[in-house]
């Protein structure tokens, strides 16, 4: 793992009795620890998403969503669409790229509709990019608070979702609107979400041109939609410096307020 | 509701269609604006735990809660005591007790026993000092983290407490317990609690005395104990001002560092 990782991350992963290794947080960085590890010990490596069995593996969540939402409307169709007995679409965050792609190749003839969902900021939407321009962009230098999201779409993913059968199509959104969104996941949903699972539902809630295809293709009547909320690796410290207070921000950019709100400066200054 | 109530907590209310009309924070202030209510409108007043009706209906949770362990355990036998297919004690929270009584009223006769959890800071362990002295601690100043059990146990939840039969004990917890707790509770199990909620938590991690009776009447084997996590009326920004860096903290506490760890004051001096 980068040395940079969530520290509830590499706690999580050695509870379930890893070794975990340490690189540093560049891909090239990565890729060289980890081949000599592969070198020294015999290890397989497994891909984190540029590989067809991971992004098989990752679709199987598709299959579960589709049964959940089917059993629930089951016992409690007003929860959904009045008369609209399964999912129409499903939206999900997009990074390297094999969640998404495992969930367009699962739900493939299915008729449900799948889309990505990214980060906008400082070019964090490759994969949005790329499909505009018809051409994977290849690397991404981005410090979104979404950070699970700042890996450009791999090879493979990249094949299954450049393919207008199998994506409905990408959306993104800034990092004001994913904040917004995680606030209504904790606050609301009381569900304890990283920036980067935030994503789907802030293109739900604030994506202007996500919001005109819905009107357009489900009309008055809307979709029941799926949103893939991935993952929950972050700190209460990450979370607080995400949420301090906007006064103290403001105040802060102007060099003169503590954590607390006393203005030392001018106490100091006087 | 009282003017300094959680802002997610009176959005919530207002978007179950309420109509919420503020107060003082105090008891007396509060109780002043439910009668002056009730004459104006005639409503119904539906007090928060000191009646009958409340304490049966918050006992509810515990025949669910009965239910869902042993439900579970029949699927999952390896996540309880091996070779127990019920819950053998319940520990809740205890503000104005109306949700702890409940709980001992439903449960009693089945065996399993009842505890309740207290914060400890300030004398907010009233019902804990309560039972110690054999008396009904009748007010309670404290400003611990556990804002929704800042309340004394009220007569009714008091005279139900109090009687051994029904409560096999209450055990208190420290402000940086809670803290420890309500980290765990979200990083790891990813639930978004308000720090009342993690207080049986911290009482199960942490509480010597605790530990010691589970060791002395369970033995070697353990308990299922079922922990009751409420609620979750806590913000953002509530959150962040707890678990603000902890080097922050300790600067600030001698003034001289703001928010971004820039050293103001010297800067300003210099």
């Amino acid at each position: 793992m980068p040395t940079i990782s969530t520290p509830s991350k590499i706690a999580g992963t050695k509870s379930h009795g890893a070794n975990v290794i340490f690189s540093g947080s560049t891909s090239v960085e990565r890729e060289a620890v980890v081949a000599e590890v592969v070198e020294e010990t015999g290890a397989t490596l497994v891909p984190p998403y540029d590989h067809p069995d991971i992004i098989l593996g990752q679709g199987t969540q598709a299959l579960e969503l589709e049964e959940q939402v089917e059993r629930l409307l089951e016992l409690e169709p007003a929860l959904g669409v009045p008369g609209r007995k399964r999912l129409d679409a499903v939206i999900a965050p997009i990074g390297g790229g094999g969640m998404l792609s495992g969930i367009c190749t699962a739900l493939l003839g299915t008729g449900i509709k799948v889309f990505g969902a990214e980060p906008r900021f400082e070019g964090a939407n490759d994969a949005e990019e790329g499909l505009r321009q018809g051409k994977r962009v290849e690397s991404v230098k981005t410090l979104t608070i979404a950070d699970g999201l700042r890996t450009p779409v791999g090879d493979i993913p990249w094949s299954i979702i450049s393919d207008k059968e199998k994506l409905a199509g990408i959306y993104s959104v800034t990092e004001e609107q994913i904040k917004a969104a995680l606030r209504l996941a904790m606050e609301r949903a009381k569900l304890f979400i990283e920036p980067s699972a935030a994503v789907p539902l802030a293109v739900m809630l604030y994506n202007e041109e996500f919001r005109k295809l819905v009107e357009r293709e489900a009309g008055e009547e809307g979709w029941n939609v799926g949103i893939i909320l991935s993952g929950g690796n972050t700190t209460m410290e990450a979370i607080a410096k995400l949420f301090e207070a906007p006064s103290k921000v403001a105040e802060r950019a102007e060099g003169k307020v503590t954590v607390d709100g006393d203005r030392i400066a001018e106490n100091v200054a006087g």
